[in-house]
């Protein structure tokens, strides 16, 4: 290694200090998302960027470990807005929408997102776990505020903390099997477990039951929940212990 | 610290080698379920099994991590068990006596059981997570033979890997919030969550449905899977966009 400053790259161009954070920042997060954290160096971060490895420092004094949890945080910001849909329209194409921006997502940042949630990597830390509770907390934060309840109760919320964990358990399934089954396959399949799973709470808990009622008066004819419902009702006969009539 | 050895407490007997390694184990997996790993020494062990420190380190050269990988070992090998109940009867039954056993596990192993699934834990290690995934794959296996399928496929694999993580997170919500509701709304619940998963993934995936008819065909009228169809016939109409007939 010399000691000498690192030449300007072909990409060096004068920024702002806030402009260059942003910009060394968005060179990380893209190969945090593309690598596992182990094989990316602040080499790597300063030649993508074009600048040298000491204006990398300049801006992270903590180094690789405090550049990470920087991309980290941009990511997770990102990740916040997926279920930021607008608030508008039946709640299963609002759901459809935040599915299909989170797994655009997962699939654009498989390796760091693998990385993150497997554990296990030498830049976990209790801020970078600290961060990944956020983000679940915000996608169901999002997730309630479509079903306009303020305040979950016990059991409503239970229903959409699991669900969430089984979107982020589902997505490293689907990346670990080479992105089958299709994504939009997926992503309905995603939508129909969060609907019936809330119908199951509201069997035992009565406020999910009136936040499913009032939900349900946005569904159209021939939308998801009137399609979900028609193919449960082909099948129930068939699973029915009663013969049908 | 005396650098004497301790004398032998109340409990001290005469007891073959294995004897000794299974009682240390056991009284490490007590310690260990009803407090986080950090609050156990080994001198407590030591004081609870009634044998001195040099006793059992004899036993385990490794010190604390040692005995905390065999008596995590040992309560996986427990765990493993809880679904390993009779083939014989609705599956809906069976999956619940399996619940059942799980919840009172995580009842009995709660601090224990939520330091372990938080993660962040000094004595976590890539052994300990094997061990717990290797929990997973056990439940799974199980849950398998309860279908009577030996090799999923990718469909139902997913299925019941994205409901045991369910199981997991819904479990650390229930101690998180003093176990509420009741054992037996959230066993309830997990087994009608699981059905209502296998049914929504027979929606898109032929052998996740033929799997689903032949489990049916045990279910007897008044059993879990009539009651929850019962119950889904009468909310339909109430979320349906169709107007009711």
């Amino acid at each position: 290694m010399s000691s000498r400053p690192a030449p300007p790259g072909p990409a060096y161009r004068r920024l702002s200090v806030a402009q260059r954070r942003e910009q060394l920042i968005l060179t990380a997060q893209r190969l945090f998302a593309r690598n596992v954290p182990e094989d990316v160096s602040l080499d790597d971060v300063a030649r993508a960027a074009g600048v040298s490895r000491p204006l990398v420092y300049r801006y992270f004094p903590g180094g690789k470990q405090q550049l990470y949890e920087a991309a980290l945080q941009h990511a997770a910001d990102d990740l916040r807005d997926c279920f930021a849909v607008p608030p508008a329209g039946p709640l299963s194409e609002r759901l459809a929408s935040g599915v299909d921006r989170y797994l655009a997502f997962v699939d654009e940042h498989a390796e760091g997102f693998t990385a993150l949630l497997k554990g296990g990597s030498v830049v976990e830390t209790s801020r970078t776990s600290a961060i990944v509770d956020g983000v679940r907390r915000a996608a169901a934060q999002q997730v309630l505020i479509h079903l306009e309840v303020e305040q979950p109760g016990r059991r409503l919320g239970m229903t959409l903390r699991t669900w969430i964990t089984a979107v982020e358990a589902a997505s490293l399934i689907w990346l670990d099997e080479d992105r089958q089954p299709p994504v939009e396959e997926l992503r309905d399949w995603l939508v129909e477990q969060l609907l019936l799973q809330i119908t199951v709470t509201a069997l035992q808990d009565g406020e999910t039951a009136r936040v499913l009622l009032r939900a349900a008066e946005l569904e159209p004819v021939g939308g998801r929940v009137d399609s979900l419902i028609e193919r449960l009702r082909m099948m129930m006969p068939l699973v029915s212990p009663r013969p049908s009539a």
